[in-house]
């Protein structure tokens, strides 16, 4: 079967790979109809050393089930699946707590002998605790938004929650990448009053807006924390979503954020310490939040996305076939795409 | 009157200084009966700059309201007073959410011309909004529980509560000093089902465990880390309190911590970023915690130690005069008290 595969940076290609196929009875095999480029794709497109052994790319797919292992008791050939991010048993403590991230028995797609989501066919294992299946038919009108719940919508709702968003709350939002703009569309969710967006692209300020943003923050770093906090009588932000990983965006994240409240960080640290003042400490703010456990959400999510309450589908602002996927990456890279959705 | 002043680190000495007085309507002036030494006030005894000027010292007392304010109303003259360990006017924003440490009007003793708690008496601006009135008279048995109620009770508590303490949980405390102690009597009191104190002096781990403790960790560093998690099934504490606020400790508090917990940070932090690693953004641990709003706790624990169902009062294992306050700072700084209470 063909898939993406990394080679290091800057180096996607789509190339022959072995064939999808079971190999524990937990597993199903997944033939992908939709796939998405994620922006944590981007930190190994910018920084994987060379390596010709490659490593095979995708994480966010949807697909018909074509064949289950003897195990597996929740998913039917045939049927239409979601799949989050990372695998996981949902039986364990972890898993029961919501928290599939952390599942004793779960992992990642593209690695230790699963197959990435950016290709024709996917193993996956824990079928019963990973995958989701969908009351629609494989080219649904919904698909964009029904694929979005297997990573970036399922994010932006872990960032507000984390964020503590609620309603009458002032939220800000960090990035304005695919995974803040679902920011935007969580933190409206679940009530906030006023959204703020930092962002400078028109065509994603544009869609922030349509999304619930109250106001936009074009400028960046410490001028854009006095910009917030001008807008909030000095006091910033009660919920604060910080959606991309620089320490520059931590630190204008907690710049923002009004004593008492919270950041809710999801994107992925590029550093380990938290670059934070002790301004943070005598403030009392609260910093939560790490990889979304996509799991728990894709069930509180899906009513909303089915019923059109909301429309995070939006983000994908370019569509590719499995050959244009290393043209894909290079325009996220690039910033001259939001996200891309690949067909098949 | 007499007041404790420090000139510079190891300089603390008990001079003459002018008599508190009302300035604002809104203050109250307190005559001190019963004050504390704090941790944090061996900060600035190991670190201050020698300097001639002096600061008066002191913000955790008890006293009788000796005079009050045209504008006052809920304190009297007569009125038995305990004093948060920051003043705030229980009317501002801030305020009416319970954060007073963040309030708009509020500030701290021994500063700005306001008298430190460890001397005679005390101008208490704020007074409506700072003083709670004990329904005790001023030489009641609980006056050093009582007293606990200005800070270390107050502070153990919001430890609690931003580690997220709560029914069958398992909670660790870093930090056997008086906060810690009182951060297990708050574990216990919020339902912790294991509270682990890391600890190795052999007074203060046999009153953690009259509070509440039910494992002693005596390792440190690592090694702490390793024997929470070989008594967790390799999982850590759901609530980790860091009552210390040193880089060691913070790391430590955070090696502790089970996925999906939170880590209730209530030291003084002595450096900015705060020292954490990937792994607590990939377990989704929450960091939260500052300085506690005694105010705001006061009348929630009250019935506690007025019923007898807590006794934090016992962290005090000396008691001085005001002339002993000296000698009470060098057996504090030495570990040789955990706690020291000045009567006047």
């Amino acid at each position: 079967m063909r898939a993406t595969v990394m080679f290091g940076a800057g180096d996607v290609r789509v190339e022959n790979v072995p064939d999808a196929r079971l190999v524990e009875p937990t597993d199903a095999l997944v033939r992908v109809t939709r796939a998405a480029i994620c922006g944590s794709d981007l930190w190994p497109y910018n920084q994987m050393q060379q390596d010709e052994a490659g490593r095979r790319m995708g994480h966010e797919f949807i697909g018909i089930a074509e064949n289950v292992g003897a195990d597996v008791r929740t998913v039917k050939v045939g049927d239409v699946v979601v799949a989050p991010f990372l695998y996981s048993d949902g039986t364990c403590v972890f898993c029961r707590e919501g928290l599939h991230t952390s599942c004793l028995h779960g992992g990642r797609y593209g690695a230790d002998d699963v197959d990435g989501g950016q290709g024709e066919a996917v193993r996956v294992p824990e079928a019963d605790g990973t995958l989701v299946v969908l009351p629609v038919g494989e080219d649904d009108a919904l698909m964009p938004s029904l694929l979005t719940l297997s990573d970036v919508m399922a994010t932006g709702h872990h960032a507000a929650l984390a964020a503590r968003v609620a309603p009458g709350k002032t939220a800000a939002v960090v990035g304005d990448g695919a995974v803040g703009l679902c920011g935007v569309i969580a933190a409206k969710r679940l009530g906030a009053e006023r959204i703020f967006l930092l962002g400078r692209h028109p065509d994603r300020i544009a869609l922030a807006k349509e999304f619930g943003a109250t106001e936009i923050v074009s400028e960046r770093g410490d001028e854009a924390v006095e910009r917030v906090r001008e807008l909030t009588n000095g006091f910033g932000a009660h919920s604060v979503l910080e959606c991309v990983g620089h320490d520059e965006a931590t630190e204008t994240a907690l710049g923002l954020v009004r004593a008492g409240g919270a950041v809710g960080r999801v994107g992925l640290p590029q550093h380990q310490a938290i670059p934070t003042t002790l301004k943070t400490f005598f403030d009392n703010v609260t910093i939560s939040g790490g990889p979304a456990p996509a799991r728990a959400y894709i069930e509180e999510l899906l009513p909303d996305v089915l019923e059109g309450r909301i429309n995070p589908g939006r983000v994908f602002d370019r569509v590719t076939d499995l050959d244009g996927v290393p043209d894909g990456y290079r325009a996220m890279n690039e910033r001259a795409a939001i996200k891309v959705m690949v067909t098949f």
